[in-house]
């Protein structure tokens, strides 16, 4: 993707660092950071200024070639890197695989693995390529974009691809509280790619779906049972839900790593709740520009905060893989 | 209800004036407001200083009870105060009823309009009361209550009656963007009265009836058509869809003025679009307790502000009424 009309990546390897697009920052500030050590890697997975599983996992493995040109004990290292974001399948897999090769070999493995989630997304892009069509309303929910992977993303990379091929369409943006990843992330890339958009209260996709404005929804996933049953950002399952009662295709983008065999079902699928904090504050530049974090919510009352939801297989139109579209798991 | 122990009206006649409770401070802060002319009036209804269809409605009949002290041309009165707000029935209806009173039965009427809204709650919620059963937990969207009305609310006034014949149950709150009534006037209103709730993301209510965390969801209404067909706060239909795909009972509350029975189906319901700056700002104290307003979006990019949808009538399960709960309208 270009931004400025400059190629980048969310994360690679530039000159002997890891440099990454600082996720925190955005969408109010473009900035990159070079992280010269693994432990900065680590540091900057546990916060969040590098996210989505595939862009951990590929700052993961860059962490653990790090490690090698620092000499740092290789065990320690790995322990460091994958503990900074336990819960995720990705990391630990792309931190095995570049300790595995060993210190010659580590900084071309950690290559490998970048590349090869490029060459995913690119899969993923092409099989959902023929769905999106001239003057279609795509609706999406959170962000499983450029900045959720090493680059194209995996929700994003048909609407990319089919945008560049001149096809002409439009984007709803779900909000997708509480971290308001489609407002702040989803809308930001599809402006850097010029594709017009706007912003919908996640209360709305329903709305427009009735009116026969919505013509195909699109989301990614964190994890997909074996019976099809999708986990991913909280508010999909009602997405998924109002595009059945409407007719209005629901289509899962996801790499293979996402594909869990050894989960039977959404019901086994463990739902992380995250600090209140998040639905009860936001935050955001005020008219002077300085972040300001607000409450915006009754002053002591408390909140629940599931960061997941499950959506039952039988809502899924289809399953957008590198292997192609399928309409089951 | 009380405030601080103090019996209060939403809306109501002191001394010449129209004094409403400032829904834009609130839960930050409980301030009333003085409204001195229908022009006033008009503007608070329009700014949302006063907000829900029957305290709308009754903002509205005493408004125009003081076009006529101030002796303004009742017709373009009539036009300022019913245009204020374009999707609410209760507002036409009450203006229009001051207005055929006349000059010297104007105040009276809608003073008889306000003590209506009163009562028709109450019945509301003594109709509602046998659904709430002891240890419910208890879905809510938007805010339909005490602040909505001119006391007790609709979809609230079976919670409060229960709650004060000792039944104990839990709320869950939609936060209810864009405008976080929910978030901001139910939790403010359940704390007043001290009923256990948690606020959470619009996007979450369906994660939680799936867990069977949900026994019961209330909503109100801005509009019910004449085949049952529910205009309400944006979101509303993903909550019923969510009901329905969990058998959750979804209840709307709703006093006689909301049925419409001019009106055929919800397709014929006017939905209006409100300001796109709703959805792409949030505001609130910031830790200092400075009132901030902050950008919670990738600045340029647009948004779409939908303020209600239509529910059909089919996942509706019983409306409250005054006169009972009924399956059809």
């Amino acid at each position: 993707m270009n931004v400025a009309g400059v190629p980048q990546r969310t994360v690679a390897w530039e000159d002997g660092a890891v440099v990454v697009v600082d996720q925190a920052k955005l969408p109010f500030a473009f900035e990159k950071r070079r992280l010269r050590g693994h432990e900065e890697v680590a540091e900057a997975i546990r916060s969040m200024v590098v996210r989505g599983a595939p862009a951990i996992g590929a700052a993961g493995a860059f962490g653990m070639a790090l490690a090698f040109r620092e000499k740092a004990d290789p065990a320690a290292a790995r322990s460091r890197l994958v503990g900074a974001r336990p819960t995720g399948r990705n990391l630990a897999g792309a931190v095995d695989r570049v300790a595995a090769a060993g210190a010659g070999r580590a900084l071309e493995e950690a290559q490998r693995i970048a590349d090869e989630d490029v060459a995913a997304c690119l899969a993923i892009g092409r099989a959902g390529r023929p769905l999106i069509r001239e003057g279609m309303r795509i609706l999406t929910h959170c962000n499983a974009g450029w900045l959720a992977t090493v680059d194209w993303g995996t929700q994003t990379a048909p609407l990319y691809l089919a945008w560049r091929e001149g096809v002409r369409f439009e984007v709803l943006v779900d909000r997708t509280g509480p971290r308001d990843q489609g407002a702040r992330l989803t809308a930001w890339e599809l402006a850097q790619e010029g594709i017009p958009h706007r912003i919908i209260e996640d209360g709305a996709s329903g709305h427009f779906m009735r009116r026969g404005e919505v013509d195909l929804a699109i989301v990614g996933a964190d994890r997909i049972a074996a019976n099809g049953d999708v986990a991913n950002k909280i508010g999909t399952y009602l997405v998924a839900l109002a595009a059945r009662d409407n007719g209005v295709p629901f289509h899962v983008a996801a790499p293979r790593d996402t594909f869990d065999r050894g989960c039977p079902d959404g019901a086994s699928i463990p739902i992380e709740e995250r600090d209140p904090d998040e639905v009860l504050y936001r935050s955001g530049p005020d008219e002077a520009g300085v972040l300001r974090r607000v409450r915006v919510a009754n002053p002591g009352s408390g909140a629940r905060n599931p960061a997941f939801d499950v959506t039952p297989a039988r809502l899924v139109t289809s399953y957008l893989t590198p292997a192609g579209v399928r309409t089951s798991p």
